[in-house]
């Protein structure tokens, strides 16, 4: 058995040292990890649907100069289109879904990469049967988005 | 078929947007991304072994406060023993293998998160019979690693 399956099963905290903060953080069942819990994406709002965020590294006390959140999307759910002068890094963990690009929209599947460049109009989307479910880097300090009506 | 199969296939560049420099880069074959080439890890050396890394965000004219890279560690390989100042953020992709944090080593496997917090001494090993490989985020500004001996 993997050493980890039985701390995952009993809830568990992660593997922390305690000396130095280090930690691993194991992926359990439904794409869930130890220790982090499932928030919203934003208050409930008419322009997106069916996102749920997760904080993974960043801001948990770390002094990282970036945050990486995983974000899921469900079936028939996207993200606020929107723009900002931050930057995206996204990595596709599960599943498959679309992200719009200024007038464009990709087809994204297991391992794709998106790079959204400043002031980029964007927006995620899942048309699928599955969960979307990505990782997103940004730098820790950032603007706010700004929605785009659509 | 994917719409991105073709391209994938004749070895062209991933999907730009010319006006802002956004870009989607997919997953093709053997974990290896669109117009991203396989690198060395570092200077050929004793301490290391089977390691190769791809910059996939950060690196290339993007003005992030932080770099996405991609590390393989072949069946029977290891990353360096070492320390530093900077912080790691890892997401295991492929495979499965090991990290050692201080003292003690954990096992990783998809999906996987590290936290290598500041002065930890840690190295990534693969005792495995598959590659291993991870994302691999940290601050675009950083000190250098310090080897520790063996």
């Amino acid at each position: 058995m993997h050493p980890l399956e039985s701390s995952c099963e009993t809830g568990a905290r992660p593997e922390v040292s305690p000396a130095t903060g280090s930690r691993v953080q194991h992926l359990g069942r439904d794409f869930r990890w130890q220790d982090v819990a499932a928030a919203d994406y934003k208050q409930a709002a008419a322009h997106h649907r069916g996102v749920t965020r997760m904080g993974l590294i960043g801001d948990r006390g770390e002094a990282t100069a970036f945050h990486v959140r995983y974000f899921e999307i469900a079936p028939g759910g996207h993200s606020s289109l929107e723009h900002h002068l931050h930057e995206h890094a996204v990595f596709v963990m599960r599943g498959k879904g679309q992200v719009q690009l200024g007038a464009e929209t990709h087809e994204l599947g297991f391992g794709d990469s998106v790079y959204v460049a400043p002031n980029e109009i964007h927006q995620f989307r899942n048309p699928f049967a599955e969960p979307f479910g990505f990782l997103c880097i940004v730098d820790a300090q950032r603007d706010r988005p700004i929605l785009v009506a659509d």
